[in-house]
């Protein structure tokens, strides 16, 4: 028994803004209980992940352990905390999956498309409630954030009590879900907090965060003064700010309607489980095309840029039979994550064209942040008092800029990597082991790991083209006619204004009369050589070295 | 010689940040005398153009009409500005080239590249100076930017004067090379300007500019307070701010270290051309090396995150033997170019990871714009006082909303994007044609046009991976042995558990035995068919159809 710990590691999140996953564990080392809380995603890019469709923290660790695994919890809804549960399913075991009942229903969608039915997400109340799952108590405690029912985990173990924030800020009017309730924290804390695992993304912000009531009045000025059709984007799951903006529209007499999958999924999930009432009547489409523009008020989805999301279509011309022209405006009530600037710019230029006003949030009155400011955490730390202060969910200088704050502050801070296992037994926390962790990508259908090569070379391709080299050779290892090139994603001519394709089938067929036999009997060696003749002749041609790839047909 | 006219025709940088190249010309229509301002590069990403190494403007419309052209002008050393002329110096039909002694400095070193010699480039004096060239005279005025000797130009012809600003601030104490004179401006101006062609990249930034010299004292304060090595990073071209940097430093009894080629290069040729004078003594690297870190500064390029250059490098580990460590500071005293956030973020992490202590300018204090704020426009508009307002140098949203900051304050603003050919002639300007215009990849050491299909293959390939399909068929048009696949960037298996390749070929097998002769006997028909054929079953198995080249080889 004495020998018995109680363990954090994160698998993903801790290191990245993206792709949550913490893992904690109870039991001997090694034979620990465990439990999972979130499960997300991370977004690919064209730089790194180029035809990747979704990332996901590398579960192996987790995957081994699957009978030790006996829960997963999901604190709220975003992608970047549920959305590998489908896909990480059956990997994980088939676990139970607790989440409350908006988190549920995104929760059960997903698992919906693998076949998962229902009833393996089990709908949990809010605190005073908890679950058991083997050595841990676990209850849902309600916290502001940009998406409704977004709770904190409250982890009792044998060890104590430990805080796992989610994302958070701290709003006592969040328009839509549950006020941040000092009090309700005080007590949950009163009886001391071994370790607080809290949401580091917005160490970096300096100002105390603001409310998401602040933004309604201004929206409603905006919304006022335009006289075009209003179109506005934000993130679908921010479902209070959905809200905020057809209140707006509705009270200036515009009739809203949704545009994009996203959106209609989130606000019939909300209505459904009822953490939204009084939305204002929404018009189909179709029917919005008949609507006076200066009547009507879009809210869309793309507030990143996404090329298919309903705000890329409008700005290519037209979506669902709609169109923007000049005098109508097209709000960002949103700001823009980093890496997907271009993307946004690309579509306000084109709104530009078109002649539409675009309002941004520089002005900083048109979006409010779902995280917790510097300060804000600053007073998370206060109100649960933990002996440990352990940040979670940012990039390394966010841990890291977190865990100084904590310490500035006389707590005790720990940066905890992903693979990073922290015991929180004894007298101060101390890191046990490292564990291999990486990332998934899913790719199609298909997972594949980061690290296996698959995505490395599809960035060489695309950095340096394609050559794909035929040789035939007859019995005797003789040439039979002369090799030929096909050419992918490169010039057609170079240096010497010859067809780059018959340059290189020139050089390929030189070398070939001059190689040996002992070249041209083994596949390997003749390979190589024909590979490295493409790379010089072409990079004499186009100052490029083309991946090559080299078929030897031999008859026999 | 009534119809003889003025005309201005932007074939780059109208409709982007970037690639600057305006036309202007006086004549007869179709025989106009033309004069290029600025030939400028952009640079290129992985999203939508990888493995380009640089961006110019298609110049087709200029080299039909090269013996029109009398000379190009560089109004400052900017890449965006100067980074082509050496790339298109021939297609443009070795024009004269004229720009004052820094920029032209930094000409002749890009036109060495390509063996032209330095008599290329003609150096002028300043304003009020001017050059000959065909109908038009031309003369520099000096105006201040974030690089020495940017000049505008002032543009005499028989038409009257126009003022093309090329980049610019207002800005009276600059450090290095010439403040903004508003005397000097108003007298130009008080003849009558015509029209103003205006850099519209700010026009968003609703407060007035700073200058130069108000962040001095904030990096000094800096330097001051930190106590381990201390790296600084900003446009190697921002010559005040080098200096700035410096100078601190120095005070602060620290020894300089130069890092990265274009920091050496540009403080170089300002000393060489006499703009830059009481530079701080610098060491090389290696006796760099020798010196205590706490009193050392490195000043080195890649505040953008380029992942070869120097602060790239120190963040990897090492870099001419130079390393950094917990204690250290790294300040960004530049601000990141949209597009370029994921790679700073990626630097500034690996500082973390090493214990760096990172300064950006989040703050404000150590970094400003090089460019004219809203207000500083509308100021230029007062001085100049054009008949006129032309916005060049923006995106569209850029150009749209300079040219209404223009109209609201009464005056004549025209919105021409690339390839509008505006006659400032006559009572009101007037777009008299609308020219082809776009985009020439320099790839390698090749030029290939944008919608040559080069690029769109690569991105292609990048997201849908690549399978090379070999078939040998005998002189009856029959398969020879089994077709096989060879595939890259693709993973090994797929939803069959199977190899993927080995699924392909069994499924390409397949279908060649069942073929019939009207197909086997058609390469195009065999090829169009198996290609299919690999697409629908990686679909099947991978959930993503690749990109296919057949290779049908015939023993006849």
């Amino acid at each position: 028994m004495s020998n018995e710990r109680l363990i954090y590691l994160p698998l993903g999140g801790a290191g990245e803004i993206g792709m949550n996953a913490y893992v904690y564990g109870y039991g001997a080392p090694g034979e620990e209980r465990l439990i999972l809380v979130d499960i997300g995603v991370a977004f690919p890019d064209m730089d790194t992940t180029p035809g990747v469709d979704l990332i996901f923290a590398d579960i192996t660790w987790l995957e081994e352990r699957k009978n030790q695994l006996e829960a997963v919890f999901i604190t709220h809804a975003h992608e970047d905390h549920v959305g590998a549960i489908g896909h990480l399913y059956e990997r994980l075991g088939m676990p139970k999956v607790y989440a409350r009942a908006f988190t549920g229903n995104i929760a059960r969608g997903k698992l919906a498309e693998y076949g998962v039915g229902d009833n393996a997400v089990k709908i949990c109340n809010a605190w005073p409630d908890q679950v058991d799952a083997g050595p841990f108590k676990v209850g849902f405690l309600p916290i502001s954030h940009s998406i409704p029912e977004s709770s904190a985990l409250v982890i009792d173990s044998p060890e104590g009590r430990v805080i796992h924030t989610g994302d958070f800020k701290l709003d006592e009017t969040p328009l839509v879900g549950e006020a941040f309730n000092e009090e309700l924290w005080k007590e949950v804390a009163s009886s001391g907090v071994r370790a607080l695992i809290c949401d580091s993304t917005n160490v970096f912000s300096h100002n105390e965060g603001r409310s998401e009531a602040v933004v309604g009045p201004e929206i409603t000025k905006l919304v006022n003064e335009s006289t075009g059709m209003f179109v506005a984007t934000t993130f679908a799951s921010n479902v209070a700010r959905v809200k905020t903006l057809a209140d707006a529209g509705a009270a200036a007499g515009r009739s809203i309607c949704l545009l994009g999958r996203a959106m209609r999924r989130m606000i019939e999930a909300s209505i459904k489980t009822g953490v939204l009432s009084d939305f204002p009547t929404v018009v189909s489409p179709e029917d919005a095309k008949n609507i006076p523009r200066e009547n009507l008020m879009l809210i869309v989805t793309g507030s990143q840029g996404e090329r298919r999301a309903a705000s890329a279509q409008l700005a290519r011309g037209k979506h669902m039979g709609l169109t923007m022209k000049e005098g109508d405006t097209f709000l960002f009530s949103s700001k823009t994550i980093p890496g997907n600037e271009k993307g946004v710019i690309h579509i306000i230029n084109s709104f530009s064209e078109l002649g539409v006003d675009i309002v941004d949030d520089s002005s900083g009155l048109y979006h409010v942040s779902g995280h917790a400011n510097r300060p804000d955490l600053l007073k998370m730390h206060e109100v649960v008092n933990p002996q440990i202060v352990i940040p979670m969910h940012g990039e390394h200088r966010h841990l890291r800029e977190h865990t100084k704050l904590a310490e500035q502050n006389r707590r005790k801070g720990v940066l905890a990597v992903n693979g990073t296992m922290v015991s929180l037994s004894g007298n101060a926390p101390e890191v046990v082991e490292y564990v291999e962790t990486g990332r998934t990508y899913l790719d199609g259908s298909v997972q594949v790991g980061a690290l296996d090569g698959v995505i490395r070379d599809r960035i060489r391709m695309a950095l340096n083209g394609h050559v794909t080299v035929t040789v035939v050779l007859d019995e005797n290892d003789d040439p039979l006619g002369d090799p030929w090139c096909d050419l992918m994603g490169l010039p057609e001519m170079g240096r010497s204004q010859a067809a780059l394709q018959d340059v290189l089938e020139e050089d390929l067929s030189q070398f070939l009369n001059r190689a040996n036999g002992a070249t041209l009997s083994d596949d390997g060696k003749i390979e190589e050589a024909l590979r490295r003749v493409v790379r010089q002749s072409a990079n004499d041609e186009i100052g490029k070295k083309p991946e090559v790839t080299v078929v030897v047909s031999r008859l026999t």
